[in-house]
């Protein structure tokens, strides 16, 4: 997979993928779009790296153009239980927003997929943000999506040029087992995905934190059966 | 200097520091307007590395609180003179906006700013952008600033609850003559700043890219001693 190696003839798209469900979802849904699917991670330092190496196997395994893995050292910068190993991943509901949120880390990466869109002319970014079952981050609103729809359209060169970079959500508004159902008609093998905050080297999840729990319920709300590996 | 040196008492802002004239000029009216001034740079791959060490030095002079380099490796994605090395940079002026341009730079380093922002609980951000002498860059224009706060007032988690984080942008509709002048009257020594898309590993200055040539410019304009070493 290169930059150069797909078809000219088909529209691209930039897609954020995490190795989560939610990001392998989304990839799937860009590419029965139509779109050729550019994949972009980001190895921000999170706790969690399996997911980095689930997000290779599901952007060769769904067949994207290009998959790149951009380093970003939000480490320094910490201030979450995923960036700063002296906070601990909470494994009980939470009121308020838990100690997993990461600072501006939807902005940070909408910002990174949109200099990558503007590189390749690719024409939407997608990115798998949820705001039901969500955890009540911030930056995974409806409104937040739209602030960064408004910022894309001035702050490009290709803006500027008059073309358009339309921020896809198509996630937003579907339950956990909506997103699953979806996923599982469009073929995604969700069994190479990683959601856990604490996974395991070998990506085998905790099965107590939010993420986990918010996975575990929306297998049996979707009535499919979970192939999630726990330790 | 380290994040926790400084005393509680004074607001906390966080400076986007590139080396360059502009930012410095921005941290000195940062520091005259009460801030204690944790100053952020980012190692993005720039061609012009200098730049870094010159942050470095102006951080200290200036007495900021902390300082803070971040590596985002945005020669991942390339895109333009100063991030990829088979684009030149150019010697002439030129129409439209030119090849130092980087995709969705400014967008990028406002995101990781507004994320240490709110790790810090600082109150303001402070960016040297100019939309007078500003080689025509789309995310230097007052248009996406405002966009940039909008997005500000709901990214955050902080934003959540109430707290604003401002990004301020003093030098937005100053000529390059302004800034220095401004700069000098609050004891910037510009001596230690390096603007050059190409400056040598001393800091050295090309004196003929955009950016030597804008600079240049605004000391004769200013009627102001040109402190640039030039190889």
């Amino acid at each position: 997979m290169s930059e150069n190696s797909s078809s000219n003839t088909r529209a691209k798209a930039v897609i954020l993928l995490s190795g989560g469900l939610d990001s392998a979802t989304c990839l799937a849904i860009a590419a029965s779009e139509g779109y050729d699917c550019y994949c972009l991670s980001v190895d921000y330092g999170q706790r969690h790296s399996a997911e980095l190496d689930a997000a290779r196997r599901i952007a060769e395994r769904q067949s994207a153009a290009c998959h790149k893995v951009v380093q970003m050292d939000l480490r320094a910068i910490g201030g979450s239980a995923l960036t700063d190993d002296t906070i601990s991943v909470p494994v009980e509901e939470t009121d308020g927003i838990p100690s997993t949120y990461v600072p501006a880390r939807n902005t940070i990466m909408l910002s990174l997929a949109m200099g990558w869109a503007e590189v390749l002319g690719a024409g939407a970014i997608y990115a798998g943000v949820n705001a039901v079952d969500y955890s009540g981050y911030p930056d995974c609103r409806p409104e937040f999506i739209a602030a960064f729809q408004q910022l894309a359209n001035l702050a490009t060169k290709t803006a500027v040029e008059g073309q358009h970079i339309s921020i896809e959500t198509p996630l937003i508004t579907m339950t956990k087992a909506e997103i699953i159902s979806t996923g599982c008609r469009l073929g995604v093998d969700y069994s190479l995905t990683v959601s856990c905050y604490q996974a395991d080297s070998r990506g085998r999840a905790c099965g107590v934190c939010d993420s986990c729990r918010i996975r575990k319920q929306g297998f049996g709300d979707a009535l499919m059966a979970d192939p999630t590996a726990y330790f």
